[in-house]
């Protein structure tokens, strides 16, 4: 029986979600390794995607082959007796006929988290980015609206990454902001049919560096000749979250 | 010449404000260790109030004296440097004239955060500690309107608190609700002008078990008798952080 599990992890002691060789401590490898205790034999859990070093996820989705007793709906109460404390699992079912967790994505939601402020926030750090300027927010929401929509992402993922086509459709991207204690707190959420290497984190930082004073005219320019040296450099892993992978019914009933 | 700081950390790494004599790791400790660097003599470090281990800070204030050609409101740039990165002076300042940062303490704010989920949240219990049943915020609402004023609140103290009075004005109790990832996220926010030992966290506990059916009259009973034991347990220190100390006028100027 196929069964799919909402997972939520903090990403900053994680080598990312892929198993690695070497044994580093990765999401799918203490996933598997829960999974092998509750079913008694090596069970691989694949997820809607990757996610990198240090980037956390809200709503990851995975899903597994196994056989149990345990009713689908309960079967998350398992994984959680087992699993460190930086990674839960939030709510599980049986999966659809025929459902792929990675293959049956319709959309995927990122936000990226940066704030600016006299020093580095301890409160806020482990979860967001420090940037030095701060940032206008209606030169980023210009910048946002240029991005939304199907376009040629190439200039902004990372070089050598292996996907077959660099188009993607951004359905939409929100600037928030928010003051707590003095420091100005932004919050850019990204929803999108699919993201190559970095993409989130380069979009972000192309945003930033606009609302900074970047040239706009820039994002056109790096559509039309695919050129990453045009667009801002990645920013750190730690401000990304998964937000919401959307399968475009729902998976887990109410829970979701 | 004395400086105000103000100071924030996440509390998960300190045994709490107050130097310990063992060598724990502390605030006071680390920013003593960095004005004796910075002041090339032993300097010591006052605080508005101390915190207990694993209780967060957004805003301490601390104060300190000491000689430096550097201007008072770059002084927390120098601190910064050597700190530690759970730990970040924000601003600093002269102080006024006869100031002492514990004696002129009008109101503290304190707020705690817990929140009701299926599993424990990685992305949230850092900061806030996971409730089993869904409180009633009405009913805490109720509550916190009878906490609030001048009262007694030795039944809202840790046993063998040394305080002189226990008597303490609770100027206002605010319960915030919202919503995030299928997770119910609460937030107490409480402003007096003292609080007794673990006050706050006996307070928050008992908000909870009250919005979770506890009987509200106990808490006139507990007025009453100083009877700890008619009161909720003291909820975990990771769901508490200090949030403002107001002296009744600005000490960093625009900063705040």
């Amino acid at each position: 029986m196929r069964y799919v599990l909402l997972v939520q992890y903090d990403g900053t002691g994680f080598s990312g979600f892929q198993k690695q060789k070497k044994g580093e401590r990765t999401v799918q490898g203490e996933l598997e390794r829960a999974a092998a205790e509750i079913f008694g034999t090596p069970t691989r859990v694949s997820a809607s995607g990757r996610t990198d070093a240090g980037v956390h996820a809200r709503g990851q989705v995975a899903d597994l082959i196994g056989e149990t007793s345990v009713p689908p709906e309960r079967l998350f109460l398992c994984f959680n007796r087992i699993l460190p404390p930086d990674l839960r699992v939030l709510a599980s079912a049986a999966a659809p006929e025929g459902f792929d967790c990675t293959r049956a994505v319709k959309k995927k939601t990122y936000a990226y988290t940066f704030y600016h402020a006299p020093a580095e926030l301890p409160l806020l750090e482990r979860y967001a980015v420090r940037v030095p300027v701060c940032p206008d927010i209606e030169r980023m929401r210009s910048a946002a609206r240029l991005l939304t929509g199907e376009h040629d992402f190439k200039a902004f993922s990372a070089t050598g990454s292996s996907a077959k086509t660099t188009v993607r459709t951004v359905y939409g991207i929100t600037v928030g902001k928010r003051t707590e204690a003095g420091a100005e707190i932004f919050r850019i959420a990204v929803t999108g049919n699919g993201f190559l290497y970095n993409m989130v984190r380069i979009l972000a930082g192309e945003l930033v560096s606009i609302g900074c004073g970047k040239g706009i005219d820039d994002i056109e320019r790096a559509f039309e000749t695919g050129d990453r040296r045009l667009v801002a450099k990645t920013m750190p892993a730690r401000g990304l979250t998964l937000e919401q992978v959307d399968y475009g019914f729902p998976l887990f009933g109410e829970k979701e």
